[in-house]
């Protein structure tokens, strides 16, 4: 850890509880043990859930016979989806389209597929009886890779395509048949034919990212219950509480105030408990059997429940011999799996970014959602962003490379910055581009000594950055409700899975209203409870729910301030707030429950303080795919390593990870620096080792025996972190989301470190051994043969 | 039952929901048996709780040997005073005075007195360990009558009385010694010795009312837990839980945000739930424990926990020949119990109407709280009206008998109308008390022929009217919250324990928002989601939360309307609201659901409504105990009755029994009729046979095998209710609190039928068959000796 940026540095206004470094306010519940996770809920009289998953990439489903598993004693009840369509007459759900069944119908997509539910006493004997249901399957043609399901006319995964979904632009797409490709999007922006024949060099590359696992350590795990009211209960371990009220309801056709979510901490997310996972399935297990449901996934099954999108990304480039860009077209393609998920976000809120934080007057862009029949893929901590930064700045490295220049300089050269608009036309506001780069460039000591190495083990440094855009339009909803006696409560669907943002929320709350930010009591979200919040994703919170937070406490306190100014016969605006209390010209002080006691006669009363929040927004026009205004804040991410190649085995060793990230303004700035790192780790397992290994769709190395995520012997020796604070003028006290930053330019940044080292580039990842030794054998015309 | 009151009968503006008698929201919940009480509930690792009592009335506590209990297989722990003080310097607590300790400290007041606890793994094993606890007294000198201890200067309950506590008047009383008196309250108005003085006939009477019991179904419960935080959440059977949790913090020296307490539907309430019961002790046994912790009573310790006063009322009148009254001196003594309780609020707010609802010059009212070596007393279902109604409608039919008036017509001839000041100097407004007194006149055929028999059976009939002040100042808060789909849910602290709160809430809601009442979801009582409310007793929720959750539903129609305004570039002004849409001049509609998704680009948002409702009041005058705005409403009940005595056994059978109330507008006339019969009911049983009998403090029939209530066969074969409506101007469309009023009038209309039957007239209630035998026989110059 490097520098730590001290409040005030800026120009923005606190009360000193933001930009403190406040510990966590869970820290004794969690390290005592007692914090509460959904994983851990049981409920009297509550029935324990199985899934029957399907073994088979792409069938139709001839026959389930569930008698076996029926009679076997303690099971209390098998289900399919004809069991579902009874409550349920269309029960196809998604974020983007409702393609997904709740129990496979008629087909199946993806191994992994639940096909059927055993309903037990106890999970052992649930477990034990999914052996029992037989299911019988006529084969299908699988497809598995994206670019080849593009293009397929034979191996087609839906019939017919109907996006239909919560995002208004989503509805109004036309169905699709006989094509994979669920949806696209383009932009154009000047004319690239014409910058790639201007320009002195046309660079052209295909780079891969591979499909991996969130892996949160609490598996995704979801209990519903039917209350006494006939209403739905549901404790989900989840990302979107809001969402999935919304979607249950919708599936039931009940109102939304019928059906009530709740989460707890969660065991980690990273966009694996996002929309719907579990909840419709479960919610209907309730309602069929009355009893309190719960289903808690396995490693295992998490596996072939969300991963993150594989992606091939094409990208040619032009640039002038001086090392101008002049011209870049990006082809994505992203393998989305059996089912959309949020994909065709993915590719449309992501894609628009694919050609980098760059100053390119040319730029043409098509990304593709594509189905495959693979488990599905959704949003990791990213979005989809990592995969086309793995592709560009691999690409900026080599074009520096080829033309000799300094991979830094020729990144700052055309570096895109404020006040200048990105392709989409978006002018870009507030990001810390240059900042980012310069941090990058002083911490690494670049233009400095750097010694190779001339042994068995090489030595190599390299840097990367990227950018990335806010989800949008997106709303979030807080209340802070003054209690009786002064103290505060806070209500924001903001779901804390380690990331801190109890903590980040009750700073903001505390630092409006003069209190200390370990006074303030979170409430979890609870759709009863808490009010509206799209999700917890994308970096969102910080900046979204952020800005509702402090528009809650701000009108808290001018509530209190009116009331007291009431009281006192004093102007309104004369009236000063100072440590929690309502301070008079001539220093009268009163606490927040004073004013309240006064009101109302006796200790009584609330004071509501209303904040919600949802940025301005242009859609992507239909035409280009441009739009002025179309993230309310840009992510700016660096990395630089140094690592050591042993050329005798293939390993690269990360000795030292530079993480740089834009937060705006640290809200808490150990926080931040915790989750910058905490991404920066997450993404080298996915450099350096995590893939899943599939043969004909089977997972081959579903366990975290087989499957290795990073451990603390990984984390390199030298891990610097560091905040670049350029405040967003729309940001909350100008803080922004820092949640997915440090995961951006990790992957590229350790490829250019290892051709540093040994002259070999890695097109793909996970950069392992084998594809070190391998590439390493080609460059020295001693190739192997492909596996 | 009779009429229905129809809605629109008065110049109210409705939707439709407010005057239909909407079936009880909860009613499948409950019939089907899922609705949620507390008593059922059921926590992993829970301990159980038993309490040791006091076996003596009045005594020092020598010693407590725990060890035998300690030692007892399955017995987690005993704790004594000495324990909590450990947790809690200070542990006295009481909604008017801190005067109840949560174990008894030092000395036991009254038999049944929580001495120690012992936990235990079950609840049979900790129930066998109380025996084992050994407690040693020295026994001091009890008192146990109100007249006699509040002259007593030797059996003195608390050394020092010091009164500290919710409300900012008791707080400014000094304390006191040498004494059981804990607090008095004197009105004056008029010259009341110059009355008697000019008065015709002076009658001066003393009534006496028993003790008797709540006796809720669902015995008083709480369930206490340390959350992951460290807080506290309390699961409690409760009528007050932002009380609850403003008192628990109290005692703990902890902000009421780390206080969080709870209910479900309450298996009855009738004012035995009420401020802290079990709950402070059951708080401090989870936290000194760090285990969940269940404290249920039995039937019989429920008599040892709260009872209502009984009251010694003694009356002075002095009337001219022709029937009017001139000036009234009323003096009531109120058994208070051990532990002060609300008591001294019913020797105030009660005391001030100990005159009735008449119209006299001179009118002088002592009023006191006395201590007494008995369990506690506190509210029930009438905050001590009908123990002043039973003495001055049992004299009102004394005088007219006397003078040779008939005693409805006397009633007439000294009705307090609308527009005339009350004794208190607060003029009568918007109360029924001659459209109550002429509807009992037409029902009963008050001046038709009457048939009164002249073998065993004797038959008679009698009158009576009551008039009650709801309790002030006291606050509620409601939010009404929209959800993204434009259902609703109402968020309002009011404790459905039978009477039907959820279900007239829903319906205010619905009748503002266009919505129907069984889609409005009403969220229960819970500090961390519902807004302050003082308490749901003395029928003040229709009147104070209806207002409140009709200035929230109006708030969030507002804002709905501004939304659309601002959509449409329309005027707010030319905006209606009907059928849950916004509606604009043009006849486009929106439902609140469009405008949301309009306002956010998806299903999105909430609407938050908050409403807020303390009415006017002014304290009465430390001077002459008047004031000129004393209530926010006047209640006024009558009763009619026909019986048939037996006069060889005494026994009196009720056989028509007619109640009238005054509802300002029914918001629901088939639960308002209900809660009217079921008032009326409930003072049948502590009219006719319930009594706590005591044995030197000891309650002798403690259980219901020998403590008789009222059954379905107790119920009169003609069983008229009659809804008067007299809308309030204040009340939300009209309307007030009807909770009690049908248990106002129905004792003295017994007893007025009683003498009317056979001749004789009893004073002190219950109207025991021996009682009425031994009443026959004195006025038959045949006395039997008092036992």
């Amino acid at each position: 850890m490097s520098k730590v940026i001290e409040p005030g540095t800026n120009e923005i206004t606190t009360t000193g509880q933001v930009g403190r470094s406040v510990p966590r306010l869970e820290s004794k519940a969690k390290v005592t043990g007692r914090a509460e996770y959904i994983h851990n809920l049981e409920l009297p009289g509550m029935l324990h859930a199985k899934v029957v998953r399907s073994t088979v990439a792409h069938a139709r489903i001839r026959r389930i016979d569930v008698s076996a598993a029926k009679e076997m004693p303690g099971v209390y009840d098998v289900i399919t989806a004809e069991d579902v369509l009874k409550l349920i007459p269309d029960p196809y759900y998604g974020p983007a389209f409702h393609d997904q069944p709740i129990l496979a119908i008629g087909k199946v997509r993806h191994v992994g597929e639940p096909v059927a539910v055993v309903l037990a006493s106890d999970v052992h004997t649930a477990d034990r009886a999914t052996d029992l249901v037989e299911v019988e399957y006529e084969d299908m043609e699988p497809v598995f890779h994206e670019v080849e399901s593009a293009g397929t006319e034979t191996a087609i995964v839906h019939d017919v395509i109907r996006p239909a979904g919560t995002f208004a632009d989503l509805k109004t797409l036309k169905p699709r048949t006989k094509t994979n490709i669920a949806m696209e999007y383009h932009l154009r922006s000047g004319d690239v034919n014409a910058a790639f024949a201007n320009a002195d060099h046309v660079f052209e590359h295909t780079f891969r990212s591979q499909q991996v696992n969130h892996l949160p350590l609490e598996p995704i795990v979801t209990v519903a219950e039917v209350t006494d009211r006939g209403n739905l209960l549901i404790h989900t371990a989840s990302q979107s509480p809001s969402f999935v009220r919304i979607e249950v309801a919708r599936l039931l056709g009940w109102p939304e105030n019928r059906v009530r979510v709740r989460t707890a901490y969660l065991g980690g997310g990273f966009g694996a408990k996002l929309y719907i996972k579990l909840e419709a399935l479960v919610s209907v297990l309730a309602l069929l059997t009355g009893r309190p449901v719960k289903l808690s996934l396995t490693m295992e099954e998490q596996f072939y429940t969300i991963t993150r999108h594989a992606a091939t990304v094409h990208i040619k480039t032009g640039v002038t011999k001086d090392g101008r860009i002049l011209g870049r077209h990006v082809t994505t393609w992203w393998n989305g799996g059996a089912y959309a998920d949020i994909g065709p976000r993915v590719t449309q809120k992501s894609g628009f970014t694919a050609a980098g934080p760059y100053d390119i007057d040319a730029v043409s862009l098509d990304s593709y959602a594509v189905y495959t029949n693979l488990p599905p893929a959704g949003a990791l901590r990213g979005f989809g962003i990592p995969q086309l930064v793995w592709a560009y700045e691999s690409q900026t490295d080599i074009i520096a490379r080829e033309l000799g220049l300094d991979p830094l300089d020729f990144r700052r050269k055309n570096l895109l910055t404020n006040g200048r608009p990105h392709a989409t036309g978006t002018v870009l506001v507030d990001a810390g581009t240059t900042e980012v780069l310069t941090e990058l460039e002083r911490l690494m000591d670049w233009h400095g000594p750097f010694e190779h190495g001339t042994g068995p083990i090489r030595r190599g440094r390299g840097i990367a950055i990227g950018i990335k855009a806010a989800v949008s339009p997106t709303t979030s909803v807080a209340f802070v409700n003054i209690y009786s006696d002064g103290s505060c409560g806070l209500y924001c669907g903001t779901v804390d899975m380690g990331q801190g943002s109890d903590t980040a929320m009750a700073q903001i709350a505390a630092d409006v209203l003069g209190l200390a930010a370990e006074d303030v009591r979170v409430i979890h979200a609870d759709t009863d409870v808490t009010p509206y919040d799209m999700a917890t994703l994308g970096s969102r919170s910080t900046f979204h729910m952020g800005n509702a937070v402090r528009l809650a406490a701000e009108d808290a306190k001018t509530k209190a301030v009116e009331m007291c100014a009431k009281q006192t016969g004093l102007a309104t605006a004369s009236l000063r707030v100072e440590n929690g209390q309502v301070v008079t010209p001539d220093g009268q002080a009163f606490t927040y429950g004073a004013i309240l006691s006064k009101q109302y006669g006796m200790q009584a009363g609330n004071i509501m303080g209303v904040g919600s929040f949802v940025p301005d927004y242009e859609k992507p026009s239909s035409e280009n795919g441009k739009s002025e205004n179309i993230t309310p804040f840009w992510m700016v991410g660096g990395t630089g390593v140094e690592v050591e190649v042993d050329i005798e085995t293939g390993k690269i060793a990360i000795t030292r990870l530079v993480t740089v990230g834009d937060a705006g303004k640290a809200l808490n700035p150990g926080i931040v620096k915790r989750q910058l790192s905490g991404a920066s780790i997450m993404q080298m397992g996915f450099t350096l080792f995590e893939e899943m290994a599939f043969d004909e769709g089977q997972v081959v190395n579903a366990s975290l025996a087989d499957y290795k995520i990073p451990g603390f012997w990984d984390v390199p020796e030298q891990n610097d972190v560091q905040i670049v604070e350029v405040p967003h003028k729309n940001g909350p006290f100008g803080a922004k989301g820092i949640g997915e930053t440090g995961s951006l330019a990790l992957s590229p940044a350790v490829a250019n470190a290892l051709q540093d080292a040994i002259g070999v580039r890695i097109y793909e990842t996970p950069l392992t051994p084998e594809r070190v030794l391998r590439a390493l054998r080609a460059e020295q015309g001693n190739e192997w043969e492909e596996d």
